[in-house]
């Protein structure tokens, strides 16, 4: 364990917590974040803090810190600003390491706010104890089955850490992630970072070793030049993807309201970042669908791009999607054509996209695959519909008389041993593979749970070629950063 | 009704409907569509013509055309091309006035199957026919409840018009209509486009009341300048949103290979669209999300955007894509912040964004909407979270004991009040406001019967700020464009 990851262990991995401020009032906030401490499925113990109760959801409390017979590990603080300058105090000198302060009220609204953030800070860095906050959603860390949070979303654990200077896109984050059937490793929401800066969330994530990708919501930096250090080393290891808000005049001047003092120039920004080999975004979708369209893909080599698909259309937006992000929609080869021309009908008309529309022939589309991994001029495929992966009579007929849990299991099955092939195929020729898909034949109720088994799978899969297309481009371009030399 | 109405009409409202190429086998194209057609819920008769059965989904069937004992309005093809002239030879013999010919091998593969086409073209042209197709995938005029079409996709009736050069597309289109509770006017997925163009379509959807506005998929024109003169014609009266693909060249090459006969050049196309007011896109989302951004909405007179948000994050990010997209995130006057200022609390932060994520009380955002709209320095809104429209303990408390089904029925009580107040407030002032919004807080699988249930009231509600905005700027354009001179 390095340095770092032993100072973050008692915020990450507390093995016991206080609870400073629980309530047994369901609307208060001191209940709803113990709640959900509780239901994201805690294991080490909990130590409800209220001066004026004996239990809170029938846990047993105690008045104040000094009182609890253990010495925890993690504060989660929900009290008021004007009592949180003591209760630090309460718990340095009880030997706690790391707070979690949720609370608002602080320097965002200036005045006493501000001297009470300046009081906390102070006694925290004397005392050696990390704060996150104040002002803000909590954090996640489903490896250790700790959610104190604001949101009541419990994501598994997983490849995918988040952190935001938001706290509502933290949780946009989250959810989407849970929805698509990905796990996270770590959320942080950091709030007013009085103390810990999102530098050292980033330091920390590209140590962890669960994280593989770090998706993030940033309006300013607090360290410009630590920021630069640090993003640039974490990115050569992993992806960092990033929308950096505020970079539009009326963007900065909502961004100064919401996060005061933070500021920063972003023509500065957008220079640093393009230095630092981070993967700029500027929506909540393409952030999301670019961080996990990384997971389980090899980096590719160049941008010749060949596009599969099972529809005329589909195919004709992926290829102007492709050239308006830089792809390079590869003329294929006569030996790759004449392949091609083995495995589909004799109607097909040979080009990139390879339509195969008319050819949904049983395991015809994994054997195109083949052909165009092995093919030398090819460096990355987008496959645009999957129901050439399954047997769709035994799915999909309304006659069939399986049950739709039944008839999902055999999907899960299929997509299983599919994907599977598919993962394999690209990491031997270190090509990737991205999907898009539309299940538009009577699947009805049944979409929505097959594109979180194929997330569960660990692929990200798109609904739209323009998406495809758009995240390709971010993989061909951090291998062209990155990966120059490794081959 | 116009001559043109007339004319289509045994295409769209046909009273019978021949079906050539009925089939008793499920694998089958002629058992699919024709099953679509009956579960689609066509309420005229229905002659499956094949000459080697006697019933075809128990329903008697026809050896030839000429056995029908009435005159049908409508064929619905699917046999083989070589088979198709006669076909048609019968349907004008017995007066049959429209085809959808949904077969695919004629023009687009050459050789016979061009010769096919050919026959067809100058028969039903001779014969007073019209035709779709061949080569599609079918056509949905839900008013008639005429659902002959491979997809089994059935959107109820509504506002949305769609034409589509691509089969799969139209199926995509449909599909996010029906899951985002909106209704469509009519479906056209015009194939080869052998005997009417989508110059055709976009004339029909154009005088058709039941269509409010057009979204469309197109490749290229027979008829450039007949295009343009429609075009400009409809787009006047309502909204016409457009993918025009091939507009790069992998684009152009992957449509020659998908619709060959079609050609045009993009600079070109990218003129006349502008000249001819159609609102471009690029990918299916922003086509779906445009198009029915203009429902329900008026046209905003400027583009001076107020944005009211319930999260700081999604605030940030809205005023980011709002200056990107051309929007001006306005400064709000003294007197509107004061007004805004007896409605939040005293820790609010004035500016726009109007951030409300602390004064979340009992119908403060309805309040709040309402001073944006009397502004007179505010066009138009964008609205960040509906949450403040609710209720929210009655119907999202853990402890609830009501059944989700009540509870999305009180839900979709409390929507349906505050959509009218917001409906008529946005009318009243000639103001639009357009909505995105998330729902992470534990309502987990009601989210999307939630979006699907503000889709039925006739709204559109994005998932993400970036979206909202650049609907918004459509809207301003549109406006700019075509309201000039009627204030």
């Amino acid at each position: 364990m390095t340095d770092l990851q032993s100072r973050f262990q008692p915020l990450f991995d507390p093995k016991s917590i206080a609870f400073i401020g629980a309530s047994n009032n369901p609307i208060k906030w001191g209940c709803i974040v113990l709640k959900n401490l509780i239901n994201g499925g805690y294991q080490g113990k909990i130590f409800p803090v209220n001066p004026k109760e004996k239990e809170i959801l029938d846990i047993p409390a105690y008045a104040r810190v000094g009182d609890i017979p253990q010495k925890p590990d993690l504060a989660v603080i929900v009290i008021p600003p004007p009592a949180v300058p003591q209760a630090i105090s309460d718990c340095i000198e009880k030997g706690v390491r790391a707070g979690v302060i949720i609370t608002a009220g602080f320097a965002e609204v200036g005045g006493d706010g501000e001297k009470f953030q300046n009081r906390i800070v102070e006694k925290a860095r004397k005392g050696n104890m990390i704060l996150v906050g104040p002002n803000c959603n909590g954090i996640m860390r489903p490896s250790a089955r700790l959610f104190p949070e604001m949101p009541s979303i419990f994501p598994g654990q997983g490849p995918v850490g988040i952190v935001s200077q938001s706290g509502n896109i933290a949780a946009s984050l989250a959810q989407r992630a849970l929805k698509s059937g990905f796990g996270i490793s770590c959320m942080v929401s950091s709030g007013n970072e009085a103390d810990l800066h999102c530098e050292d969330y980033f330091e920390f994530l590209g140590e962890d070793p669960q994280t593989e990708v770090i998706i993030s919501y940033v309006e300013g930096f607090r360290e410009g030049g630590r920021f630069f250090d640090i993003v640039r080393r974490v990115a050569a290891k992993k992806p960092v993807v990033m929308i950096k808000a505020g970079e539009t005049e009326a963007g900065s001047r909502a961004a100064q309201s919401h996060t005061a003092s933070l500021a920063g120039s972003p023509a500065v920004f957008t220079g640093v970042s393009h230095q630092a080999g981070i993967i700029p975004t500027d929506n909540l979708e393409d952030l999301f669908n670019t961080g996990v369209g990384f997971l389980n893909q090899p980096i590719p080599k160049g941008n010749r791009t060949a596009i599969l698909t099972m529809g005329g259309g589909w195919g004709v937006l992926a290829a102007d999607a492709s050239s308006r992000y830089g792809l390079d929609v590869v003329k294929l080869s006569d030996k790759t054509l004449r392949a091609l021309g083995e495995i589909l009908p004799p109607w097909w008309n040979p080009g990139n996209p390879v339509d195969m529309v008319a050819g949904n022939i049983e395991g015809a589309m994994i054997k195109i695959i083949k052909v165009l991994m092995a093919a030398k001029e090819v460096d990355c495929l987008i496959l645009l519909g999957i129901m050439g992966l399954f047997s769709m009579q035994s799915v999909f007929d309304d006659n069939a008389t399986e049950s739709t849990e039944d008839r999902l299991a055999e999907i899960n099955r299929q997509l299983g041993s599919a994907f599977d092939e598919i993962r394999q195929l690209s990491h031997f020729h270190g090509k990737p593979i991205i999907t898009a898909t539309e299940l538009p034949f009577g699947v009805g109720d049944m979409e929505d749970r097959i594109f979180h088994m194929i997330g569960e799978k660990g692929f990200a899969m798109y609904k739209n070629p323009d998406t495809a297309a758009k995240v390709l481009s971010h993989l061909v371009h951090y291998g062209q950063r990155h990966i120059k030399n490794q081959y």
